[in-house]
């Protein structure tokens, strides 16, 4: 039987990467041949977390060949997906985004909540299907969760997250907050990183009515200091711009301890983010209380647009 | 709170108008505001299925207005769903086809196995929620596998159907061949309908590379007889092709007794058929042991087109 690969979309953070991994153990305990793989390098805060509990990184994979069977997690949309996906075989997707720019010829196992976390949905999986959960994977599903919620404290979080935390700290033996407080701070060491890295480390298309626009973000605990190097991600940033003729790049430097954002923005359509959010001066803003992009940045930008 | 209407597709079936009614069971068990609905008139076989379960038809709708929130059940093409779903609020899916031509703006729940039913789906999903099912809820569940399923004869039906069948007869307290076989015979009762409905009632649009094309089907116990009113249906057919500029028109005519099919086929794109299956002579041509549009006509007619 041909090996199903498991991954999560491109420019991974920890959410796409654990879910992989976690999958893979689930699915190989229930008898499937499948491999979890990855669509581009891990960041630090995932490599702090793997290192942590000891785990190995999923194998880089280079695009999917036609007819390759895949399992898609923490994303449905192709062109965040595997170079080749739309000729793959799809036979399943666990997620907890919209689904768009999505389809399969055949029927397929889809399985999607409006929770924070893919992990928050695989820890459901597992119950389901009476498969115990051992400490490190215990511990991956926990730093996914933590990651994506920023320790609970994105609006993003739903009641389910928490729980699942809870639960899955106990499994884990460790003291969450502690943690995942270190593991975040992991995350925040942007220091040697090109602009280019930074304002791909998690990047996302997105559409805004008929504009095409990227919203860029990175974590931080200490926004000044990433504002020092403000000229060149403005740079990195145009030249973007230019390559793929953005009407809007927003880059969000989000500060994770105090649950604020500092945006740049930049392109011919900033009048759309100063609608949306305030005015900019010398192209950024400070955005309080704004920490998730898919909550807060993305849908005022959209009604904006 | 405003209701959440559940609906399944247009020329509603027996699965999807028990879908919606066991999902709001379901749901309203939980503690939910939702409304089950339909997108036209039942056939005979959900109208027996009913009637033997002293179950109401859920309310008839006529499209949904911009930002409804709904809930879609046995399918998610919106070329197959009520009119306006491209405005509505889509909150949940529970289906058992491909995905295709479906999208969100936000994150929602989405519940698809590659199963023979929705309602195969929908008791797993009763078992998680550790909701108790009723003796009229098993009935309407295990007439829509046994509809979907031709009494577990298709080949899509799954082991996880024939489990679900058995569960729920036992639950439901009824012999379920017996029941089922009467169940598929009131739905082969097609004398009062006209060539119009007949071609109607369980009709798909389906594209075959750049052709345009629909596979319509009816179960009978007497494929001859049907046969009788070849030149009408034929008329209807034609009538059709014209109006929607189709390429390639299939009406399978099938026998749910002894598992065959008889296949009417128009258009100027029958050679795709006649590659697929057989010579068809005067437009028709028998398909021995042929009894799913979706794993035994749509993939092949797709293979050669």
């Amino acid at each position: 039987m041909e090996e199903v690969l498991i991954f999560g979309h491109k420019s991974p953070d920890t959410d796409t990467i654990c879910s992989a991994i976690v999958l893979e153990n689930l699915l190989k305990k229930l008898g499937q041949n499948v491999k979890a793989a990855r669509n581009g390098e891990p960041n630090k805060e995932t490599k702090f977390a793997l290192n942590y509990f000891n785990v190995e990184l999923p194998e880089l994979i280079n695009g999917v060949e036609e007819g390759q069977e895949v399992i898609l997690v923490d994303h449905n949309e192709f062109s965040q997906s595997a170079d080749g996906i739309e000729n793959a075989k799809i036979k399943m997707v666990v997620d907890h985004h919209r689904v768009h720019e999505f389809e399969t010829a055949d029927p397929l196992y889809y399985r999607a909540e409006p929770v924070g976390c893919t992990n928050t949905i695989l820890l459901k999986m597992y119950k389901e299907n009476g498969v115990e959960i051992d400490k490190t994977i215990a511990g991956l599903m926990l730093s996914a969760i933590i990651s994506d919620t920023l320790l609970l404290k994105s609006p993003t979080k739903t009641a389910e997250d928490e729980k699942a935390v809870k639960e899955l700290a106990k499994i884990a033996g460790i003291d969450y907050e502690a943690y995942g407080l270190e593991m975040l701070k992991a995350g925040t060491d942007l220091s040697d990183y090109s602009a280019e890295e930074l304002i791909n480390l998690d990047c996302k298309k997105c559409e805004l009515k008929d504009k095409k626009s990227r919203i860029a973000q990175v974590n931080t605990a200490d926004i000044p200091e990433m504002m020092t190097r403000k000229a060149e991600i403005e740079a990195a940033m145009q030249k973007v711009i230019d390559e793929e003729g953005l009407d809007l790049f927003v880059f969000a430097i989000t500060d994770i301890i105090n649950s604020n954002s500092q945006a740049i923005a930049l392109g011919k359509e900033t009048a759309i983010f100063e609608r949306a959010f305030t005015t900019l001066e010398d192209n950024t803003a400070f955005l309080p209380g704004v920490v998730s992009r898919k909550k807060q940045i993305l849908p005022v930008l959209q009604e904006n647009a």
